[in-house]
């Protein structure tokens, strides 16, 4: 296998995997003339996660909530960037192999995330559609669509059911919030845009392991979002577990048996898996053991931050959540760590500062934990879109989100309907 | 097979394949309530297609030049839209069939355009890439992108030549548009982007078959676009024909090779065919040969409207041109026309009324021939972007179309570069 073609110099080079939210942070606060910076990730651009659900959900497109690493690095010196999928590391040679050649390191970063947990059923994994990425957002607003469109020609009730029932499996936040969404395409696309459809037909259920919604968050966040779905017409059962799908049907370890054709997988995720790390380095959830400076246990050179690593904190005995604000606060230590080992001081442990959480089903109804305040309705859905839309990269893209919220709160319309299929053509990624 | 599910009422049921600019002028003009229309299209959405071109080289997302069916239909009675694929006719059985299903008319209206003519080149067909809908547009996004991102790690110079270079094949308008895209890519965005790329490794090729650019416009638009083109540094080739695609080289006429990965292919269009037509009634390109009511030769109940049809008029007695103003004339006249049969009125012939063309090459860079005016330069493209935009389907394309010229006039930045893939999954378009 080739090398990557990066210049070999005198800097320290850091190969950081993944650039999610903590591998961008961790790039964005990187300053040191001492440092070469490589990033590798499968996209070219850093996805907005928490609002991949409106774009799964027609709401918003694509491009309003995901932002070119090339564009974001233009200023920075040292830096380069990589299309590649990560194949393998080498780490006795300090080597990343990767889909389009191999990279060596003085310090790496694995940033990789999860990815959905299917828990093994090869069954589920062919016919569910997770929510993980952009493109896989829009498979499944291009699969929701095209369901509605059959339904239309559909003589079989029964058919017509399966075609029609949408079945969430995970009560967390993404099942909750794309739960609200559809049912707001229910509410407010369905009849305009297919007269012919009955309303009654499309039946969206969620169904949920444990004894509550959104477990992670407070017992009132709970109940508040039970009820608003609960009023928008989603079936919600808790306590169930999905065992399999057969014959078109979604089975529940109680024996009940849902007809869909459509079923959203959102119940579960598992770090991304590297072959060459040791199974003793591997903890719950396939996450990567680290030390409070977030070194991959055992070594001095490996850093992992985010959703895939699995760190104990005094407050955090099994490890932290697995969102957005860890791995961030987490690549900023980190940046902050690497140039503190260059001048030869002692590294700082991470510690995580909670400032709450949000969810929102639909429109005016959201639930806040914040620090001291737990809102919810209105002002909670007003807080929710300005955290959002202030976190959401580039000037350009917030102005379109902003644009798109507007109109489709005023016109109650979530307007990308669009089947669009893509893929590019002839050289694919490991082919050079 | 089934059949299509529409009632069966006593209104005369047309049935309108395509909802290109024909097929929706149409649909949008009949409003008789004795008429039931059904619209059959292999998309949900109208798509715009003089900006096609934008997509393909990030400068505009695809939604921002598409518009659903179903919205833009909404308010209409006895209207039906049908995401399908029609496989053939059976005029005997005055029915249509498509892969969701049979449809029977009592008027049948063929607006299904052209496709891409390859002039029956295997080879090129795989390799090349069209432009004809937004999905092929975002293939040759995706397909540019990626290029760009391979050449970066290629050590062998002729490979990365390959990488690099961009063969346009036709310099009619889309040619023209799509070189000038480009060469914008090549000279704001690659220095910022790519910094490892040298900008002279990236050679954008026009090959035209006649003696001139833009052969439908004046001589003057000719002249005023090459010399463009060439100072943004595209080599234009005129009088040259591609004759094959072999070892990653485009074979001309003239033995000239050019070696390439991106063969952009919009060098002529074909009609869409249908089988059951008789040979008889095909003119040149595949055109379906219409009277001057639009309706095919010898059928009193089959119409035929747009870049499809061949009708003779005194001043084009080569039929029309094949573009977006004819069609939406002979649509509209069309929907008279229906309605006057209905009355026992007679049909009103077709006249095109040509209001000029437009075509820009890039910022600040257009030609305009007017009724009585030639422009080029900036007002001819502040002309050009005023007729463009007024033409896009719904207020908020046009505003976020129009907030994307601005942003990337000032930050000279097409900046939707996204790789972007996704397709539909489990059911299809011919299952149900």
């Amino acid at each position: 296998m080739m090398n990557i073609q990066i210049p070999v110099t005198k800097k320290k080079r850091i190969v950081i995997i993944g650039g999610g939210f903590g591998g961008l942070a961790l790039a964005d606060k990187m300053c040191s003339e001492e440092f070469q910076v490589v990033l590798i990730d499968r996209h070219n651009y850093h996805q907005f996660q928490p609002l991949l659900y409106q774009v799964a959900s027609a709401g918003l497109e694509p491009s309003s909530i995901s932002f070119p690493f090339r564009k974001n690095f233009r200023k920075k010196m040292n830096f380069y960037f990589r299309l590649a999928e990560v194949k393998d590391l080498l780490i006795e040679e300090h080597t990343v192999v990767t889909s389009i050649g191999n990279l060596s390191y003085d310090y790496l970063v694995i940033a990789a995330g999860t990815t959905t947990n299917f828990f093994g059923n090869e069954t589920i994994r062919k016919v569910a559609l997770p929510m993980k990425s952009v493109e896989e957002a829009l498979t499944l607003r291009n699969t929701l669509l095209l369901r509605f469109e059959r339904a239309l020609d559909c003589s079989n009730p029964e058919t017509k059911r399966s075609l029609l029932n949408v079945v969430i499996v995970g009560g967390g936040a993404t099942g909750v919030e794309i739960a609200g969404a559809i049912s707001e395409m229910k509410k407010y696309i369905i009849p305009k845009d297919y007269p012919d459809l009955k309303k009654d037909e499309l039946t969206i259920y969620l169904v949920e392991g444990s004894d509550r919604l959104l477990h992670s968050m407070s017992e009132e966040a709970s109940v508040n979002v039970l009820r608003y779905l609960t009023d928008m017409g989603v079936v919600i059962l808790l306590n169930k577990r999905v065992v399999n799908y057969e014959s078109g049907c979604v089975l529940l370890n109680d024996g009940q048996s849902l007809p869909t054709n459509t079923l959203i997988w959102v119940s579960g995720v598992i770090a991304e898996h590297f072959n060459k790390i040791s199974p003793e380095l591997i903890g719950h959830g396939g996450r990567l053991l680290v030390n409070e400076f977030n070194q991959l246990k055992g070594y001095q050179d490996i850093f992992v931050i985010g959703d895939i690593c699995l760190q104990n904190e005094d407050a955090y005995p099994n490890g932290h959540p697995q969102v957005a604000p860890v791995a961030i606060q987490q690549g900023e230590l980190l940046a902050d760590n690497l140039e503190r080992m260059l001048k030869g001081l002692p590294l700082m442990p991470f510690t995580y500062k909670d400032r709450g959480a949000l969810a929102t089903v639909g429109r005016n109804k959201a639930v806040a934990d914040l620090k001291k305040l737990k809102l919810h309705g209105f002002m909670a859905w007003i807080v929710w879109m300005i955290v959002h839309l202030r976190s959401i990269l580039g000037v350009k893209n917030k102005l379109i989100v902003l644009i798109n919220w507007v109109w489709n709160y005023i016109t109650y319309d979530q307007s990308v309907r669009f089947i669009f299929k893509s893929s590019p053509k002839g050289h694919h990624y490991n082919s050079r």
